[in-house]
């Protein structure tokens, strides 16, 4: 298999949990989020190489924490930029390889399967893309204009997750476009560029860490894994 | 306020749940979720009258729950249909009030809250009807026919929840409409019949236990709740 990346993202603060450490650095069964994150795909696989992308103000909080946790895996840190999109481009400029196959991943979604990271390289080495997805479980509702509502068919609708996976060449030359306001994950950025996207089966156990509720249950998810 | 009336529907089995025991008889806390989901509209108001719609074949496994767990709140129990829609025309059925409100739930929603039922009773006292739901968190795609998919804008998407509440005169007549496969709960009945429908806030809180996953879930949050 080509050269494996990955662009571990953890731009996010502590606002919605109501605290003032960013999420990512949060602990979880004693240690943080983003630790647990990012030895997930160590434990994948010791080849693939790891870049996280961090707001530039928390690099020295997580060098300190690296210290205090004593965590040793080697990663690159890489500062951050105003959006997702110029994050991930942050991290995409650090890899210098032209051929290759990249994953990005939410740094706070730390529940991530070495089985599901896997699928995701080996479907976009087939195939340039591998996005994660769910169905959903509940009806869904479509907002309109004015304010009223439509039902809709929620089978025809995926939740979208990450592992995010691409083939360097076409995410690249994706990542070479002006920010849009649509972009709201890599998926959309590489459609954007006219590739066409794969979907995955993700899981419903890969939850992204957002709220004080996540935080309990991850707790929980924790517990039951060890 | 009129007369309140809430369908609780438990018509789920145990399949997704690798056990016998339908799941809205499985305990959290020491107490099965079905009277937990009972004891948070009894809370609400002790003058809501609780309908309870289960498969019939489930009524003598509840009827011997309630001996064994001493639960004596006043409910009346009704044998369900073949799909959701049919359990909620046979609850239906047996209210006799032409004027009034009705909540419908899932029984196996049981952290709904005192202040959510409220907000449903009196928005739909006002509007005709009150459907909560939530925002959603993560991208979603529209799947095409051929199987590609296509980014859409989340931010005009609603999940959908219980409890949906309406007024009883148009959720008869919303009833008497023969049952449509895209009838995916209450609110989709209710808008086919031509009634606009109202979204209320619900809460990420307000989950539907499903699988195994959900179940620990819910041990951790009632946990933290007593």
């Amino acid at each position: 298999m080509r050269n494996r990346y990955v662009i571990i993202v953890a731009g996010g603060s502590g606002s919605r949990m109501g605290v003032t450490m960013p999420k990512q650095f949060l602990p979880i069964g004693g240690l943080p989020i983003l630790m647990h994150t990012i030895r997930r795909f160590r434990v994948y696989s010791s080849a693939v190489q790891i870049l996280v992308v961090l707001p530039a103000e928390q690099i020295p909080v997580w060098e300190a924490l690296c210290r205090q946790y004593q965590f040793e895996e080697p990663v690159l840190v890489i500062p951050g930029g105003k959006t997702r999109f110029q994050s991930v481009r942050n991290g995409l400029e650090q890899i210098r390889a032209a051929d290759g196959l990249v994953a990005v991943h939410d740094g706070v979604r730390p529940f991530v399967t070495p089985e599901l990271i896997r699928s995701g390289f080996e479907t976009a080495d087939r195939t340039g893309s591998a996005v994660a997805c769910v169905p959903l479980k509940d009806s869904v509702r479509l907002v309109q204009p004015d304010g009223s509502s439509l039902a809709v068919d929620r089978t025809s609708y995926r939740l979208i997750q990450t592992p995010q996976t691409f083939q360097l060449i076409l995410f690249k030359d994706a990542f070479r476009a002006s920010e849009q306001s649509f972009f709201t994950d890599c998926a959309s950025v590489v459609e954007y560029a006219g590739y066409p996207i794969t979907l995955i089966d993700g899981s419903y156990d890969n939850i992204k860490i957002t709220t004080p509720e996540d935080l309990e249950i991850s707790e929980q998810k924790l517990r039951s894994i060890e």
